[in-house]
């Protein structure tokens, strides 16, 4: 067992991510400042950072230094704000609430709920392209992150996640189902997080399999571990009611194969991820503590 | 008066954007197939695909071709698809046709429709960076377009636009609200338009500060005609209700400057947007017969 304090590295990483993104989002920046309120306030609602956090983990991998995958880690953290948003709304889940705090459409409105997921969303691409992005990686690595990015974020990746998710209401998912709704809906950011971390840092062909296969597992471990949660867990630790997805009748992997081998399976997804951080040595320590803070996490 | 055919031009535009784009939207490339369906329905719903062509003729003004411009114009078409899916949604405009059609939301749902919107956006970005692009444009010419699209689709482009229109319902707005309005709305986009396909050419920077002055001018006139018409319109050409626009009481230039005063103004902006192209000789006549034809249209 590592001595490695994974949550003053989360703590850290967020900070990190916050504050560049308070540059991204400034108040000044832009009118009306309804729309550029409404995004700040769903970015700003708090959470782990997790994604901004595996960019920085698989930076320092590769080259002992995480600070290159700031801007990927924040583009990513904006559009899943995003994507959170659209999520929530009525004709979506219909929540009300997201970690303790009214979603945007009830604070903001549905309109300005949608239009501040829509610019999130293509400020991402603009931050990333900006003139100071230009100077600081070449051409063909901002190229290749926003190919992982816009992949992972469109009709491909995160989006077809949802369709399946809204579609499959009431319905009775099989495994192979299920995965292809988390590896998409959860999973393809969460790959993404870890790629462009790897690109920003110069990562090898082989360095990027291998942070490819670790991203898929912590992925899918992610999204095991929140269905999980929505079974033992209590609204005060969720920050939304419980078995709120069983009550719109989602399917979950507790549902499809049991809490004892949901619970199992996390357990072995999170040891598949930690092998491969095996060649990054002592530098794929942060990688490895996500994975295990991922597989055991409660809010 | 030029002999030029505007409408075989545009035709021959509109034939080569929807080609390009029936190969980045194929049947077979995503699942779930009611998304791709939703998205293609919308992308494929008509219209004079105004904006591939002044990227067309954008290029074609710097280099004499304007195959160069072809996949900025469909990412940017397909990003103008997405505006109007969301535009249309019941907490926007509430449209229930469009081009004569239901609209998405109406054939598709809410939901559907909000992630068809949401997959057109990303995934233009990803039909940019797709490894054939790399291939065919200098990486920075590509960073440089993936700007000018993200920036005029984002918070500080189109959607601070839409946010204002949605803002301002039941509200006198003044010329400077309106202009602000319009220049984001419709404007942003238009201009990306014709920057992208300036840049696909290797436009110069004097060459593309004039086709930076020309498109301002056009997006402009393209919100001035359209304010226009659906006064003077019928349902028939429009393929929407007369007036509906002002059913929600929004502003207009007819209802802010009256109607004499805005078709005025629509000839000087006209006027003044086909100033711009004359640096570019016989290979400006593309730019200037679509400028001439936006002021014109009547549909």
């Amino acid at each position: 067992m590592s001595d490695f304090d994974v949550n003053a590295y989360l703590l850290r990483c967020a900070a990190l991510a916050e504050d560049f993104a308070g540059n991204v989002l400034r108040p000044e920046r832009q009118l009306p400042s309804e729309l550029y309120s409404a995004m700040r306030y769903s970015f700003f609602a708090g959470g782990k950072r997790i994604r901004p956090a595996l960019a920085y983990a698989a930076a320092e991998a590769v080259s002992g230094d995480g600070t290159s995958s700031i801007p990927f880690g924040v583009a990513i953290e904006m559009i899943h704000t995003y994507s959170l948003i659209h999520d929530d709304l009525p004709s979506m889940d219909d929540d009300e609430l997201r970690r303790g705090k009214p979603t945007c459409h009830v604070k903001y409105g549905e309109a300005m709920a949608i239009l501040a997921g829509d610019a999130l969303l293509a400020d991402a691409f603009a931050m990333l392209t900006e003139e100071g992005m230009a100077g600081r990686y070449p051409a063909d690595t901002l190229i290749k992150c926003i190919k992982e990015i816009s992949l992972a974020a469109g009709g491909v990746g995160m989006v077809a996640g949802q369709a399946v998710d809204i579609l499959s209401e009431g319905q009775t998912l099989d495994l192979p189902a299920l995965e292809f709704l988390h590896t998409h809906k959860t999973g393809a950011l969460i790959r993404a997080s870890v790629m462009t971390g790897g690109l920003s840092a110069k990562a090898s062909a082989s360095e990027l399999e291998a942070l490819g296969r670790y991203a898929d597992r912590v992925g899918l471990a992610f999204q095991v571990a929140d269905d999980i949660l929505d079974v033992v867990g209590d609204t005060e630790t969720l920050g939304k009611p419980v078995g709120s997805d069983e009550g719109l009748s989602k399917a979950t992997y507790p549902s499809v194969m049991g809490l004892a081998e949901a619970r199992k399976r996390l357990v072995e997804l999170i040891d598949e991820a930690n092998e491969f951080t095996i060649p990054f040595g002592e530098r794929g320590e942060p990688l490895r503590a996500i994975a295990t803070f991922v597989g055991s996490r409660n809010n």
